[in-house]
């Protein structure tokens, strides 16, 4: 499985027949250094510059067994290697105190790269010159969009192609191996080279893990086995959609009858104001001491309990963050619970016109305690899911119980954030019963994090942070073991002059029948966007695909159970399943949805008709029947209510789809 | 004066007791390296990015008399450092191939640095990262600019706070130091850290040079003894202003009689268009084969002499490119006399709508050919001035005859055509008669540039690139020995919705009677933009201030001569005569026009007061006789027309100033 081959001063290590690491004098696999980063940070956006001042190349080697030295001088990086559980795993020990680390793995010219966390611009990276640090995403995220140019000068906002809630060390490749390098620290990985993929770290990683598996259905169940994988999402979400309202219990009760009177199949009520609301210039803002308002929200058990009865279930927020001299807060402050600052004082972080404490999660005594405040004030209300938002700030120049450099710290941190609140529903006997969606994320996420969804956009068409960017952000956590995610029907910030239309809303809803749950957000300025409850065609619409989405549920239920025993993530690129199809590689705007469907969603304004590709296969477009040839593009129209989507003619849930089509041609 | 002391594996050498260069091992001065660039050019604007794959500390020390070497194991780099008519060089050889190199001057952490060329955005270049590569300067220079953000959507054209026609890997130390590195390779030169300075350069410098004196005014005729100064400018810029305009003969006559007929001092008839025009959509561009156009210009050999009797010079324009398929590009291609592509074909420069050929000035032929054709089709017609336009163009992936790589000659090139144009004047015995303007330079600039232009500015108020920031572009030119530079009057570029106002025209007026001579530009949108000859009132604004103009002939002439004969720039910072006042060393919009006037132009709209800094002494307001007393802010009025000057209550030239005073007061 494994070998080390040495001749003329070159080492190669191959792995079940394919290379690796391909080391020589001219070119060495391993470089040490120094450096000096400054990084500005402002709510929760990091500029970093790095001063790389010393990068050695480790030319020299010795092997002795699996274990293979690199040194220069008397700089010496100890690899050793070994096969566990099928794997090949690496452990890195260096002799001396550097700083910066480069890691150069063997790349073949045509190789693709998929993964390094939720990437939103691009899924295949090679070419790529990756930053991971978790960030918030950015508005716009494409500095050539003026949405991007204004957030930049009014918030220094504005975002990259490669900003991400969610960055991981990790990747799968079209050689069909998952690499992992095991370190939160920064890294940067850099796919835009023809014969290596450098990984670089602000700190010697521990090590690394391979798996290679002669199919991608094979590999995601091996490397969820090392990931770990999230409990089934409840049944509840097959059932209906959420709505997202707010406005104090009378007002979401009237959305909800609404909803009901348009034969909207509903089975979530989302209030993320439960503990009461603000308004700031951003717009509508939460208010972050996470207790219920009962003025807003009276008597909710009991509304809740009714609710249930019909079917719907009431789902909540929370964040890390504590409003300052609030109850919450100073509970923590009392008991030395938040993240400190320089000076030992709590650490103020600034949101835009409010200021908020941190729970320091890597105290075991505040993270129980922040865990309680999970179990008592939501799941004991007979909440069933939240939103567990933000794990992206931890800023950098704080002061953490454990002791460990805020900024080695940053990128776990959104997995601490993951694991408190799912230890709240284990220990609580929920899991599967109860769930949370989380933007942030890291290493860990895949078992932690009951699913994702993929943060902010802007609610408008542009390419980077509209709504085509979310099928690349899904496309690319699945791939790295992530089954579940979504994102708020409609988007979410409402700045820079881009207004939410019913198009985009409804777009976006028909899109999201064929995710892993259907969700609205009334964005962060309610009032001067589109909102369903306001429209009566939308409700229609909403009826209509809410519909397809309940007629769909055995089928998803197969899916929600392929990803939690296998890890196949419900939203699959289509190599997943084509692999020999060099096309298939190169789609980030269509998707498989499980194995037996295709959905290409339409994401521009005024679309009419649209080039689907199909790979060779029999497929029957949803809407009308007919039958289509894969291997080629076809052309398909794509009226509201009928995005491009197809099943396998030769699917064994056929007289679903059948059934779909019958009544909603 | 050298001193190379030894002490615990430190090294200290230092310089007319100055320290310049603390070496240990933790701290060392050198590094050389590996990198791997990757430059996208695109009309003049370079993206560059560099992949430094070593960087090797030289740690290891040797010191034999007065060369030390710094040393990696076998890597091995000389310094051998000797005193030369009183200043310190050093030369560098190293014994392996490395195309990276970094070098640590020592710096003391108040010091404060000036020069590197042409700097818009910042004359104080401590702090900041400053890469060296001639370019085009880019419109808007700021990221936070709508102008930037939509030249570079559509151009990629929108540069940045460094990007410049004219880097120079030089400066001056408010340690009253002159730094040179002897190199034109790409540069980065990083003011950023407390106790050095750090110069990477894509070669190994051939040395550097490094000369200092106890005054600012016994420095810049050292540092100019080393690089050369320019002749005298021509005594007819004193006597009036230079007209910019265009349309051929009758039009151009027409503006002249206008220009008399309001009482403008006119010395000269700037006509661009001599040798035709055409219209793009980038706007009014000239027609780039340079022999006179007769239809346009019928007669001018004679037209010149007719107004040469009125005491008005006729100017024209020049560049190193040859418009395809037209006369010279053909003459020079069947000499071989054009840079060539990789495919050994003339290599064709792309300018927007029409393509050039480049003449190769490596060519000792072509060169000379080219000289030629200045002396014939320019001078010989009695031409006076022109401008000699471009130099910051050559392409990175071009083939030059003396087959030096394109990318080490890129930044030497604006040197290569400065020094065509000087010795076609030389050689024709009109040094100091006839003389030229360049926006592109480098080291030698100083020699072969008889003057400097700011380039192409945006026609607004924008810090980074409008008016304003034409005051810090000549005080750093200036600071490294080029005495004589201006603007364009009113600007040039009018794109992305910047259009030029009346006011902004004027207020440039006023501004240049202060710097070396006076000469507007209709810029690249004639039609759409303000211009002065319709515009009677304007027109009684340039009466005026020409007629300031030549009152101060005396006194400016006297800067001519400090200029060409000690170096002393025109445009000063006020520490150049304050050298002991801390605020003169952070002042960048106001500066002293020689040594007996401080001048701080009106750089914003609708301003009718201003705060100007006086350094201690007794000065006079210029418009009103009011003295002030310095060493604090004063305030006054700058209705227009009176745009706040003041002189020096002891000066020599206080009969000039008085003159001034009573009649334009």
């Amino acid at each position: 499985m494994l070998k080390i081959i040495q001749e003329n001063k070159r080492i190669i290590v191959s792995f079940k027949n394919d290379i690796f690491l391909v080391h020589s004098e001219e070119e060495p696999a391993f470089y040490v250094g120094q450096g000096q980063e400054t990084i500005e940070s402002y709510r929760g956006n990091f500029k970093i510059d790095d001063y790389i001042s010393e990068r050695i190349p480790l030319r020299e080697t010795s092997v002795s067994g699996e274990n293979i030295t690199f040194s220069h001088e008397k700089i010496k990086l100890e690899l050793k290697l070994s096969i566990e559980q099928g794997r090949l795993v690496g452990q890195f020990k260096l002799n001396t105190m550097m700083n910066r680390f480069w890691f150069r793995l063997h790349a073949t010219h045509d190789e693709t790269i998929y993964g390094c966390g939720e990437q939103a611009s691009y899924f295949n990276m090679r070419g790529q010159y990756v930053p991971l640090i978790t960030t918030e995403s950015g508005v716009g995220r494409d500095p050539h969009s003026l949405t991007t140019f204004y957030a930049n000068k009014v918030d220094k906002a504005g975002g990259s192609f490669f900003t991400t809630y969610y960055p991981e060390t990790s990747f799968v490749s079209s050689r069909k191996y998952y690499f992992h390098l095991d370190t939160y620290a920064y890294s940067i990985f850099d796919f835009r080279h023809q014969t290596f993929h450098e990984f670089m770290s602000w700190e010697i990683p521990k090590g690394f893990i391979i798996t290679q598996k002669d199919h991608y259905v094979e590999l995601l169940p091996d490397v969820t086995e090392y990931t770990g994988r999230p409990p089934l999402l409840p049944e509840y979400l097959l059932d209906g959609m959420i709505l997202g309202v707010q406005g104090g219990l009378d007002q979401v009760l009237t959305y909800l009858q609404k909803a009901k009177d348009h034969n909207i199949k509903v089975s979530g009520l989302w209030c993320q104001d439960w503990a009461g609301y603000r308004y700031t210039t951003f717009g509508k803002r939460l208010y972050w001491n996470w207790k219920l308002n009962e003025n807003l929200y009276p008597n909710l058990p009991n509304v809740i309990k009714g609710l249930n009865q019909d079917h719907v279930q009431f789902l909540s927020y929370i964040c890390p963050f504590l409003l300052e001299n609030e109850s919450l807060f100073l509970e923590a402050e009392r008991q030395g619970f938040l993240v400190l600052n320089q000076k030992n004082e709590s650490y103020k972080e600034d949101f835009g016109e409010f200021y908020c404490g941190i729970v320091d999660l890597t105290n075991p005594q505040a993270y129980d305690w922040y865990k309680e405040v999970i179990k008592n004030n939501l799941i004991k209300l007979g909440i069933k899911g939240w939103m567990a938002d933000f794990g992206e700030y931890l800023p950098i120049d704080c002061k953490l119980h454990n002791g460990v450099d805020a900024l080695l710290m940053h990128n776990e941190w959104p997995v601490l954030w993951a694991k408190c609140n799912y230890e709240a529903v284990q220990e609580t006997n929920n899991l599967g019963k109860v769930f949370y969606f989380m933007r942030a994320g890291g290493f860990g996420s895949q078992r932690y994090a009951t699913s994702i969804w993929a943060g902010d956009q802007s609610v408008n068409w542009e390419t980077h942070d509209g709504i085509a960017s979310v099928i690349p952000a899904a496309l690319s956590v699945g791939m790295i073991g992530n089954p579940y995610t979504h994102s708020d029907i409609g988007g979410y910030t409402s700045l820079h002059g881009n207004i939410r239309t019913k198009e985009l809303f409804d777009r976006w809803c028909e899109m999201n029948v064929f995710t892993s749950y259907m969700r609205t957000h009334e964005g962060n300025r309610p009032k001067d966007n589109f909102q369903f409850y306001n429209d009566s065609d939308t409700m229609h619409h909403m009826a209509r695909m809410t519909g397809v989405r309940v007629m769909l549920k055995p089928y998803i239920k197969h899916l929600f159970h392929e990803a939690s025993l296998l890890g196949f993530p419900v939203q699959r690129p289509l190599f997943f399943h084509y692999e020999n199809d060099n096309q298939a590689y190169h789609l980030q705007y269509q998707y498989l949805f499980g194995k037996d469907m295709l959905v290409k969603p339409v994401v521009s304004e005024h679309q009419t008709t649209m080039n689907v590709y199909l790979p060779d296969d029999q497929w029957i477009h949803l809407w009308t029947g007919v039958e289509y040839t894969g291997g080629k593009e076809v052309t398909v129209d794509c009226p509201m209510g009928y995005p491009p989507v197809f099943y396998l003619k030769k699917s064994s849930f056929a007289y679903v789809f059948q059934n779909i089509t019958k009544t909603y041609a």
